[in-house]
């Protein structure tokens, strides 16, 4: 098993050498003397010094979480305002919160709090509060499991804290995986929690930053669901927003403003405009929460969970890697009703002996998991392989690793965890409209 | 490297031992006894031994191409007729030539030549000839490169010999992989390679099977064009089946009878019923070659490339394992325009650095890569990252698998070809009506 699994940067760990020495500090950025057996780490006299870690035993003293308005309270600007919904707005980066010059190191938010409220009108007749606290500067390619445990941590303690909504800025490119993780995190809350982002950057005049915006004010305040969602646009034109459901939605185009889209299910409502009208576009939803103290928290996501995209010709020893680097869990998004290389499935049989979950998706997105009807399928529910049923390969991917990291040393719980319909992440009635129209040529 | 990656079973092998023993025999298939380093081969004598391959060298003497026609003929029916079309009907196995029951051991094809020529009124008055032959009975997830290569001979040769259109039954859930794989490796073709299957096996009543099988043959006799196509049912009613091009083609449904889409292009015609009228839809298009003799065949596919989907927090080594075992090209199916985790760059940059072809596709399908926006995407390109523009990652993945199988010593030739247009696998083009229509509930 490999120590980097571990540990993250920031993290303040004690590493107890071969030799015996024991060396305690905080991890910090790789730089191009680390490799995969050197770290470097501050140690308590503030000296940074790269450490050979092949052999050393570490342990995590302390975590790093960013956990704002609590140990560490983070900046945070505040306009109020005559209405009665108390909302938190956290950006982590991305389009939305940036400039046209994106560039490493010059990252700066382009929106700040009197900018956003410039952009709805009448907003200080809709909320009492709205607080803008400044999480990340990520591009979201560079979120991991540990970013969404800080965001999931902080959008519980907020609604703990008296919040109505939240409201999450976010890069668009894995947005939906941190949509889903938030879903996962935290249950029962007074109300919802919304990722907006933007496809051009907030001062460019083609924009969907300020519509996406507004679109997810409103839904803060006028949502009777409570769940995790992604507000985008609906069109390439300035005619509605849609609401996804965080653990049915999927980035589907890389630059068009309607990338987004829910896959096997409706999007819960959209926000029409000019009016700002919302209109609910499906009844499941879980409603929101009256009562604060039911509200359950479980931030934590391992990063020992794979998502293997299956190919033709995939070799399976690639899953003995996984197996033997530690991880506890694999996706597999195979082909068609959930099937894998005949060969693999003895690979997989070991997986699944040695106690790691393997879950089957499909790489067709839309429709379900059916393993019951060919032979190859029948083969890997025998060897043990759970069904996703109709969960996307990267709602799957989230799901795990949230099971893992809250239950890691409990398979069967983990087992029958994956297998329920926790947040509506499983649709068990598909119509036919729900597959989109290709245009045929007529 | 790992010596399992350069030879296959049926392949006829040299293995040198560590203690000088040379031995010589047929590549047996995987048993429960075999591993990583343990193989079975069958000797000259006809005994299977199992050898212990670790730091043994080991040499191809004779690939196994099962070459149809050629040096093992095959069993073949023909049909004649009075038309002036003649067709070779290849068939792989899949739903299509199944029965219900399909089982390990005991697949059967369950059309046989009677019985397709009586599934086209007036097939008498198309075609001259049909050859019908089963040169697989196989469930498509378990097709390789190799069975790619031998596939794309048989097409290669059959045109040489005088027939006017291949049709390959063929399972669906790979089936887009074999349609890309013969598009590359079959070229200046007289008439076109029609794949086709079925969702619903031939023994239902529900089966599309019959509706495709049409099709292909129509398509066989009246296309315009020379392209490795795919022939599947373009709604769930039997109204029409659409002629996918095989580069730009995917299954989007584990069910549904119109689960395969073309994406980023449109459908090359289709198909309508119950008259089984051709349509040309799309006027970009590989027209019929007359001359034969410039038939280009190039028929070799490489298993040293990997697909990796990019997932937040993907553990970088990884890359470095990949590199580790001897890969020649990664595709990575990173997030919007072509973005993977900034970590992973260091180990990019070493694989290009080690001789490695990297190609940046997308997860979100639709659209194109431009790694000129942000940040993480010029890194890339400095680093020597590939753009695969609008292809498909399945598409990049079997292109790469093509290049390295023919060009697999000259890495600037396979960067040339990559990244030109050869067989319309990348569309200049993009209009608004290429990106399928959700239906947001009104």
């Amino acid at each position: 098993m490999n120590n980097t699994l571990e540990f993250r940067e920031g993290d303040l760990i004690r590493i107890r050498l071969p030799s015996g020495e024991v060396l305690e500090g905080i991890v910090m950025p790789a730089t191009e003397f680390s490799s995969r057996d050197v770290i470097i780490i501050k140690l308590e006299n503030g000296y940074n010094v790269g450490i050979c870690i092949k052999d050393a035993k570490i342990e995590v003293v302390k975590r790093a979480i960013v956990e704002v308005g609590r140990e560490a309270p983070m900046e945070r600007t505040v306009i109020k305002g005559k209405g009665s919904h108390k909302i938190l707005f956290l950006s982590t980066g991305g389009t939305i919160m940036s400039r046209v010059e994106y560039e490493t190191g010059a990252v700066r938010p382009a929106i700040n709090a009197t900018e956003l409220a410039e952009m709805v009108p009448n907003i200080d007749e809709m909320v009492s509060e709205i607080h803008l606290i400044e999480m990340y500067r990520l591009l979201s390619e560079n979120l991991t499991p540990r970013e969404w445990s800080n965001i999931a941590l902080n959008v519980g303690n907020a609604f703990r804290d008296g919040f109505d909504a939240v409201i999450v800025a976010h890069g668009t490119d894995t947005m939906a995986y941190t949509a889903a993780a938030v879903a996962f995190a935290v249950r029962n809350a007074p109300g919802p929690t919304i990722f907006v982002g933007a496809q051009r950057s907030s001062d460019r005049p083609s924009t969907d930053a300020v519509l996406n915006l507004r679109a997810s004010l409103i839904t803060a305040c006028k949502a009777p669901f409570a769940e995790s969602v992604v507000a985008m646009h609906g069109t390439t034109s300035d005619t509605y927003v849609l609401i996804h459901r965080g653990v049915k939605v999927r980035k589907m185009h890389s630059s068009r403003r309607d990338a987004f889209q829910s896959v096997n299910d409706y999007p819960l409502a959209k926000v029409t405009f000019p009016k700002g009208e919302f209109k609910l576009l499906n009844k499941r939803y879980i409603p929101r929460e009256g009562d604060r103290s039911k509200l359950v928290l479980r931030p934590e996501f391992s990063d020992k969970v794979f998502l293997l995209k299956m190919f033709p010709g995939m070799p399976c020893d690639i899953i003995d890697y996984l197996i033997d680097r530690g991880y506890k869990a694999i996706v597999i998004e195979g082909t068609g009703l959930g099937h894998i290389r005949d060969p693999c499935i003895k690979s997989i049989k070991r997986a699944i002996e040695e106690g790691l979950v393997v879950v089957m998706t499909t790489q067709t997105l839309f429709g379900r998991i059916n393993m019951k009807v060919y032979t190859t399928g029948r083969k890997l529910i025998k060897a043990g392989v759970l069904s996703a049923d109709d969960m996307l390969p990267e709602v799957a991917y989230v799901k795990l690793s949230w099971l893992v990291g809250n239950y890691g040393s409990d398979a069967e719980k983990i087992k029958e965890l994956f297998t329920s319909n926790l947040v509506n992440e499983i649709n068990p009635i598909h119509d036919h409209r729900l597959y989109p129209r290709w245009y045929h040529g007529d």
